[in-house]
């Protein structure tokens, strides 16, 4: 009942709803409707109370609950049904269990704090408290193995489309799908894929943020790679509304690219906000390390290198360190 | 302990083993000898007991236990780990859990009986005891998430020459990976693979092969598509000997495709022993029926079909029917 109070104060903001109105409308006593007030107040929801006018709801805080991403949202599916939960191991984990389980394509896992926030290569991701976007969407597309590595490409473009707009400057991705402003890491994107036989069954992705954080909240080892969105605009902004768009962005693509033929425009879109591409790269490979400029990205997320004999290698799976072009 | 006295009388199978040097070695009474002996006995092994002589093992039954399995295996890491099972829901679902606690390499899940065989799509497949090998091998291959098509080609190459070896009679792969005696199914293989990034964390192979059955075994509804090795072959066979041949062939094939470049002799290999290329067929996508020739299969283990029209058409994903060629 406490979220459905919270509801209809956000729903009248412009005016008082009295106390009166509220007892009927949720059949309850005076007393239980100003203990659900003040919890919200607890949760950090500024709400003023004013006798014979009522409550009315003036602020609201920055929380990535439920009812917090659902307000407003415009989606159909991602982000509908959510999950929140204050501290987790891993959101991805979560996400992992809820999709074995059988919950639907769209079901968001969000954190406020994570303790063991996974990045990739069996990486940890620094997951702190009330400052970053910690969150999990569980997809199921109708997708042959063969594409599945398109479907990593999608989250990257729709996660730097989402902070390019928010932000107002371009997020460029960095292959495979870090999100960088400024050469510094503001997003990482772990997916995670189960398949059987030649057919995806459920993906998992894991999208990390940092929103709120100002340099010195960092690890010293990461202040000179990682930058927040406050960090480049200068302001708080509610994680809630950021998710939002992140969330509302990657349902457009994801279902434009689930249309056949989807993924030309994905690739190219890609390459578009790309900071990798036509930059002399070193990449890290499990095989050795490769130096060349970076040409191209194919179909099955390969990047493609053009080493410094003027061979043409693909690189399927690497740690990429980017330099200015030559 | 019973385990060893069995390995013990293995390897003395030309001679007796006195009763008395069996207590030596295991440091414990005649009575507790005795005690394993005839459990080994209700096992189905044959051991015959003779006064002043000893013990002497004459037949071992068709199990498909670690031990059996164990047994002479020529392989390094396939199946020198095993879960032997009397009778479990899914071969598949008990290696994936396993895989998870993170089980290596190799390690094999084997059950006499299934009772939630699972085949692709959804579908179930029919695991009675006493009869097949339903076995699931973890695999941890450290390769890019876009050539994870190609192992399951490679599965499907290893099981087709073991099993050819073992009928003397070529074993067809009908894409993507069911095996054919005469047209109708002998062996089904779903693989699941864990994902994460563009990277391959675990693959779970699952292996059905009916053995043992025959005919009137099999349900109404498969006698028309079914066929066992004792089916094609006239004999039973011991199914822990067979299942030894398929890791061995699986574990040679599964080292040359690691080793770099090691994708085009599978190819070859995978349309050497296929049944489908240069067959008409009729394949259900779940985007509609394409009728046509298949004429190769990609590097992504797509089959490639030439159809009415001579366009050239990639498959990812379908249910194959074959025709005679035209």
């Amino acid at each position: 009942m406490k979220e459905q109070i919270l509801e209809l104060l956000r729903q009248h903001s412009d005016k008082y709803m009295s106390g009166e109105e509220l007892c009927k409308r949720f059949a309850v006593s005076r007393t239980a409707i100003w203990k659900h007030i003040k919890d919200l107040q607890e949760d950090g929801y500024q709400i003023e109370g004013v006798r014979n006018r009522g409550y009315r709801l003036l602020a609201v805080p920055d929380l990535v609950t439920g009812s917090e991403i659902r307000n407003g949202l415009q989606t159909r599916r991602f982000g509908q049904y959510v999950v929140d939960l204050k501290n987790t191991g891993s959101t991805n984990v979560i996400a992992a269990k809820l999709a074995d389980e059988g919950e639907p394509e769209g079901t968001l896992v969000i954190a406020d704090q994570q303790t063991g926030g996974k990045g990739r290569r069996g990486r940890a991701w620094y997951s702190p408290g009330g400052t970053g976007i910690w969150m999990s969407l569980i997809l199921r597309p109708e997708l042959p193995m063969a594409q599945a590595p398109q479907l990593t490409l999608v989250a990257a473009v729709a996660v730097s489309l989402a902070l390019t707009e928010i932000v107002g400057q371009k997020a460029g991705i960095k292959w495979p799908n870090d999100i960088l402003f400024e050469d510094r890491k503001v997003c990482g994107i772990l997916t995670e894929m189960n398949m059987e036989s030649e057919e995806i069954n459920s993906v998992i992705v894991g999208i990390g943020v940092n929103v709120n954080q100002e340099l010195h909240d960092f690890p010293l080892e990461l202040q000179d790679r990682a930058t927040s969105l406050r960090m480049v605009t200068g302001q708080r902004l509610q994680r809630a509304a950021a998710a939002q768009r992140i969330l509302e962005q990657f349902e457009v693509l994801y279902d434009l690219f689930l249309r056949e033929g989807g993924f030309a425009p994905i690739r190219e879109l890609w390459k578009r906000q790309s900071v990798t591409i036509g930059k002399q790269v070193v990449a890290q490979t499990p095989r050795g390390v490769i130096k060349g400029i970076a040409v191209d990205i194919d179909e099955m997320g390969a990047l493609v290198l053009r080493d410094e004999q003027g061979q043409v290698q693909k690189i399927y799976s690497a740690d990429i360190l980017l330099a200015p072009p030559v």
